[in-house]
């Protein structure tokens, strides 16, 4: 045969695989959107459960619902994985009020940091002293810090595209503005939720003290953005305002959680393993839908979606719903732990922990070669509007399994509106839109069956 | 000078414009994002004024509210441009109740349709018959109809990838079921809501009887799809059911109403006018923050985008808010005339009239050399994810305006929640997220601005 015969074939043999791409990611599309799943599992758990902070009953109950879930998909193996996980409780409500003078008072409206101490006693009031960031902090220093309460006010950029982008410029105040603070002696620590909305929902979300020695640290919580506001422009008119909080948290010992996990075995290449994911737990103010319940539903329907359109995967392709992603990401590294001790060859990982928003593309964190692969891919995704195919982070849970050779991605969702909710009472059920997180499943389940199909590039 | 130097010259100058180009659109995004005005003025709209029907008190209170805020803006030139509208009134709220068995009945959510007449005496009470569009109804004919409600139940098609597409699928039952049915002496006609989602808001939308002698006219309704599913399983249940509905609404005639039009004057080409607009009536369910608030307020939005960007427009560019875009098309229809009779050259016009989302890109009717000349904008987009220049429809508005030079084009944000809200109680404000309405009219301000700079190709 000679050079143009093989080339000719080789033009109507892609031709023909092009075809068969279409016909099964049109399958998965349209299963999805007609009879999906997704919606009716992220009812149940943001609803009849709601928010599953890690070591809650909420969370085991989530456990337990999302294992009963799989068991009914006729999966290959579904299982329990143990892990311990950190038991924080935020305890009764918390309470904060701005005073300009004795018993002139407003309240605003506060919820404490996860893995913040209680105030002492009857909570903590003092003056406050607002910076724009731990830069500002340590140029005042301990003589302008001591005794006070210290507030980290720099807002979110609104003029990042990307809202998470937006969000990496600040969350360092949240994260370890409290270690900071308490080096110079304040009080406590307020923190502007990160929100680029005007609203009255403080956000709460992971905060650490580092190595600081228990008794040195310091009480944290988030404010809401109105209230911030509030705060912020009552100092401009009196600096002597003082602020009162009180918080009634507390850190417990450690409990027995779990990863809920479940798998279809690879026909040719079992020992190829393929991981779809999202994080089970949550923060406990709202219900979760968004972070990350929306993750796990579109996960599970995944593995369901690539049953329903009658397609057996090469590879085992495995849901593992994490648990503890949001403060302590236990779920995360036991499950690479177990993995690398089982010497199992993890050739893949796409988490969805960006919300269940219309599905824009992927970011991925792989070789540039399997990066190509996945670009090649485009015109198959184009008329489902999905167009980001870029290099970047993939998600936190699957981070610990990266190599050399794994293909980590993570599903790029509109970042819009995903702000407005994020560990916050506001992160409900209702507002996930149906066709958005079914359009999410569908486009990680259509990656799935690619990778699957043509396999990852060592 | 050889060829190569002319092309190296040709690469430098083009990377020159390309960098002030991005420059200008970044200064544009920029200003939106942070100190936009849109969703404001959005606010305003909506919740000051609310549903704002043609020839309602509140469509003139928008005349009124938009023409002092473009006074405000500094234009060079504000009007009101007199149009003659419908009228019609919802009058005193509708009711309807599904009756299995006398006295045994359940209520349902239903609303007049737009242009509907009312239903005589106390209401109609009658049989029902279930089809799933005008071709079922023609098949069944005059036998089976006469006498009865008809029940258009066809839904929107869920795996339609675009939402607008599954609309085009079902909407004939709404604009002309009742003029169909009519023919067959039914006594009424009962239309599924153009909605993807289950719940229990009915969505109005206009309906038209064609010629159809006043005495022959059928009163017309939408039920809301939970509505719709619970009368069409009654119906499979027992087929004896009946229907009872009352419509109060009324035709009255025609008032004065008005395009409200603003233009910053072109600096080189003033005679060359490119338009950008959205319609200011909406129907009168909700406060038509998406249909189409939020294209009015992009177009205003996009002049004093251009504005505080110290951008001088080579071309005049006018923005104009259309009035009776839902029942009659009267405003588009009248600018378009007075265009024409007064020789005005139009070479551009762009609607927004899809909903206050964040969006994808645009649709354009223009020649193949236009939208390649857009198309070959698509890389300054990129960082703001704007990825969709297709070929396709641009607004109703702009519609009249049409002739084989000018370029017509619709912005064309995401569309999964669109129907979710449209012409029903849900359209409101609550609904529109800040972000994703200021960039949309970012994106229509670059628009605008890429074509004042580099022309129409004629």
């Amino acid at each position: 045969m000679n050079k143009i015969c093989i080339l000719l074939l080789l033009v109507v043999f892609q031709g023909f695989a092009q075809t068969d791409d279409e016909k099964q990611m049109k399958a998965i599309y349209n299963a999805a959107l007609t009879q999906g799943k997704a919606y009716d599992w992220l009812n149940y758990l943001s609803n009849q459960i709601g928010g599953r902070l890690s070591g809650s009953v909420q969370a085991q109950q989530a456990v337990d619902y999302a294992k009963a879930q799989m068991d009914s998909l006729g999966l290959d193996r579904v299982w329990l994985q143990p892990v311990m996980v950190p038991k924080w409780v935020r305890g009764t409500p918390e309470f904060a009020y701005i005073e300009t003078s004795p018993g002139v008072t407003s309240n605003v409206s506060i919820c404490a940091l996860g893995g913040s101490i209680a105030t002492s006693g009857r909570g903590v009031k003092a003056n406050v002293i607002e910076v724009n960031g731990i830069e500002e902090l340590k140029k005042l220093g301990k003589e302008k810090i001591s005794g006070k309460i210290v507030f980290f006010n720099r807002p979110m950029d609104a003029s990042q595209i990307s809202t998470f982008k937006a969000y990496s410029g600040c969350v360092d105040q949240r994260y370890s503005g409290a270690a900071e603070a308490g080096k110079y002696e304040a009080l406590g620590v307020i923190v502007r939720s990160m929100n680029l909305r005007q609203d009255d929902y403080p956000h709460t979300g992971a905060m650490s003290y580092g190595d600081i020695a228990v008794q040195e640290r310091v009480p944290a919580a988030a404010i809401s953005t109105n209230g911030a506001d509030l705060l912020s422009a009552t100092l401009k008119l009196n600096p002597d305002t003082q602020l009162f909080f009180k918080l009634n948290c507390k850190q417990l010992d450690d409990v027995k959680s779990y990863n809920v996990i479940g798998e279809i075995k690879g026909s040719t290449h079992p020992e190829e393993i393929m991981v779809v994911g999202g994080h089970l737990d949550s923060w406990d103010l709202g219900d979760g839908s968004h972070d990350d319940g929306a993750g796990c539903v579109q996960s599970m329907e995944v593995l369901r979606l690539l049953k329903v359109t009658g397609y057996k995967p090469k590879r085992t392709i495995r849901v593992v719903l994490f648990m503890n992603e949001e403060n302590g990401l236990r779920g995360g590294k036991k499950y690479a732990e177990i993995a690398k001790s089982k010497n199992e060859n993890h050739v893949f990982a796409l988490e969805s922990d960006s919300g269940g928003f219309t599905p824009r593309g992927f970011s991925f964190d792989c070789t540039e070669a399997n990066l190509a692969r996945a670009q090649s891919w485009k015109s198959l995704f184009e008329p489902y509007l999905i167009h980001l195919f870029v290099k970047g982070g993939s998600g936190a849970d699957i981070g610990p399994l990266k190599n050399d050779g794994i293909v980590l991605a993570g599903l790029r969702p509109d970042s819009q509106r995903y702000f407005d909710h994020h560990h916050s009472e506001n992160d409900r059920f209702e507002h996930v839109n149906k066709r958005e997180l079914e359009l999410g499943a569908a486009t990680m389940a259509s990656l799935v069956y690619l990778f699957d199909t043509y396999g990852v590039i060592r």
